[in-house]
């Protein structure tokens, strides 16, 4: 899987040309390549699991931290995740077809707007190999070839998946090279595959802010970036205490180093005094550094350890065990400090008026914004797409995880009887 | 109207601060000002035209050519048309708050994904005063602000529109800054509108390639090119032969300069000899400089001129009367002849058989595919969108005419009652 600047053209050509056969492939086909991946998979445990220790052992010796490591790793249970993942892609319907749009125009055409294949789909992703088997169960269902480049971290791993992956494909006799690997080290082959104009249609970095700015500045294909989440939980006048208790503490603890995750709290000056004190116990019981505005440390009077917050930390993203604070005046302020300060990504409220909840929603520039819940279900499995390629923090094309449909373009189809246009 | 580095980011600063309010406008409010700006328009027609006038006489003075001169010049007509354009858009619904999706999630979510504005969005425009207007409608109605470039030739003809434009917001109630105006000359303004990042959401040049080559360097905010059209119009064995030279004809002939016209005319072989005489006989008629490959050549026996087409031709947007002409074994060797030249703007088949129209349609990639009718209805008013911001040959976001729902991005609002992510 060593890969030239030769390989890695021959990848995007051959995933080229698979293309304009995958875009007319029934779903009957390209289910049946999903089921033998899926079928593949269990049988295959051992052989994956022996690849994956091989990798992990060298992370290990290697200067990976655990993060990277605990991502890395395969169990028999997360192998059995990617088959029920793929199985449930499986299910979801077909795309491609799909009308968008039909009218009858003034001229008498029958225009109909129907979804299509993008083309060709590269993925570049970080440790985690079960990307591998997400990545060509989306691409495959939605009718897209895919390039795959994994960590050479995870090289071993994503080698013995490629192979289930292959297989299944020819098995269903769908087009050799509709999933291609590039199994590279260093930025170069990834600079190969964003500059391949004409046979990528799309890129997507699906990692940290690192890989982000490595492929802003060199990419010509385009791009949607997987960016970062400084989210936020916003406590209204009228929240319910627990409720806001629950969601703040679930937002910022459960799972601390995703871009879902909460950074910042903003509560209503009115219950300042009653909620603060007992959530901001809570969150540093949980072992959460805490920094907020004048208000938010007033409230707390020196009973819970809440240093000063910076302008700069209202706009960092922790991605870990760190929370900032701040007190509003008004619903309308926490919007505004959000729009300010956020990345777009998944912001909430908790109130118990409905009305509130709608002004929230629409004032908020987000990809996602919860009434009553925590930022955490910003997920395309939570969010019943099978799986995502990544969750897009742009506006443009695709906003917040993308599945099936996010894979897709669309197509005018126009039927006439002999129009020309005088 | 004069652009500094300050004037153009601060245009922009205010059209940010105004979009902010414009994506929670009622539709009424933006339904209002668009019926004010059509009321203003035929009682300032005078102003209108004696501006214009002035933009005219000085570019007959410079070095613009006909075609520039007569994109430029208004008349009453042209100003009708563009107030009965405005209350098209008027007329069609709004698109912000659209449901597209709904769902109950697994975790007893209420999850919508909702059409929302995307911001504030930048046009990069040529000659057509008209545009202003247009723009203006479109990103109103959609709920975004928008930054206006034009022509530094239509100067005088986009400031009185400009004003006319502001008038109505005011009337309206709609927030100052919703539609702001960078009059400057050369490329500076455009590279400063281009490189907004967290004020522009979205800059879209229209105009020709040398635009598009200007912007795609500089650029650092998402854009959408509106690029060039090499179309094709296809002529399967078992077409009607009348329809298919009035198409052929029209999508060469009735406008050859724009980008939806035809420069390459397929015929399966079949019907070579029956078809290629009559047509081409009558598209030599019209003025039209023909090349081909061999067998078209032969077909015509050198009853008419028919020079050697080269490799270049296939792939070359003439945006005039020159048209390539190649006989194809078969409906599949005509898509991949299109698939391999083409730009994935609008391609046509001419067909008796809607098996083969289909086949043509899932096979071809492009933006707008026609079975049985001319290439030339690409086109926003054409498509019942009122009007457009350009046409995109792109394959994200919005491919074909960008009117109101190509404005806009989407929105997850998902209420609970307190869930939390375990």
């Amino acid at each position: 899987m060593a890969a030239t600047a030769t390989s890695v053209r021959e990848v995007c050509e051959r995933a080229k040309h698979a293309s304009r056969l995958l875009a007319q492939a029934s779903t009957a086909a390209k289910d049946a390549a999903l089921e033998a991946i899926a079928e593949r998979l269990g049988p295959a445990t051992a052989e994956i699991l022996a690849a994956n220790a091989a990798d992990v052992e060298a992370a290990r010796a290697g200067d990976y931290d655990d993060a990277f490591v605990d991502k890395l790793t395969l169990t028999g249970e997360r192998v059995a995740a990617m088959a029920a993942g793929v199985r449930e892609v499986k299910t979801l319907p077909d795309p491609v077809g799909e009308e968008l749009e039909r009218r009858t125009l003034a001229s008498g055409l029958e225009l109909r707007k129907l979804r299509a294949p993008i083309g060709v789909v590269a993925l570049v992703y970080e440790a985690r190999p079960n990307v591998t088997i997400d990545a060509a169960a989306l691409c495959l269902k939605s009718g897209n070839a895919v390039v795959l480049r994994g960590s050479s971290a995870a090289e071993r791993s994503n080698a013995v998946l490629a192979g289930i992956v292959a297989e299944a494909c020819a098995e269903a006799g769908l087009p050799e090279g509709s999933v291609g690997f590039v199994a590279g080290g260093g930025h170069d082959d990834m600079r190969q595959l964003a500059t391949q104009e004409g046979l990528v249609d799309l890129i997507i970095p699906r990692g940290g802010e690192g890989l982000k700015a490595a492929l802003k500045d060199v990419a010509t294909v385009p791009v949607i970036y997987a960016a970062a989440g400084n989210c936020h939980v916003y406590v209204h006048a009228d929240a319910d205490l627990e409720m806001a208790e629950s969601i703040a503490y679930n937002a910022k603890v459960q799972r601390p180093g995703v871009c879902n995750a909460a950074e910042t709290l903003l509560v209503n000056a009115e219950l300042a005094e009653s909620f603060l004190p007992r959530a901001l116990a809570r969150l540093a019981a949980a072992g959460v550094e805490l920094v907020g505005d004048e208000r938010a440390r007033a409230s707390v009077a020196g009973a819970i350890e809440v240093g000063e917050a910076s302008e700069e930390d209202w706009a960092t993203e922790y991605l870990g065990l760190k929370m900032a604070v701040g007190v509003v005046d008004s619903l309308e302020e926490a919007v505004e400090h959000i729009n300010t300060h956020g990345t777009a990504h998944s912001e909430a409220i908790v109130t118990g008026s409905a009305a509130a909840g709608e002004r929230f929603a629409a004032g908020v520039d987000a990809a996602a914004v919860y009434v009553n819940a925590s930022t955490r279900f910003t997920d395309g499995f939570e969010f019943g797409m099978g799986a995502e390629m990544g969750n897009s923090t742009q506006k443009l094309h695709a906003r917040g995880p993308i599945g099936l449909r996010e894979l897709t373009t669309s197509k005018y189809v126009v039927h006439g009887d002999g129009q020309t246009r005088s």
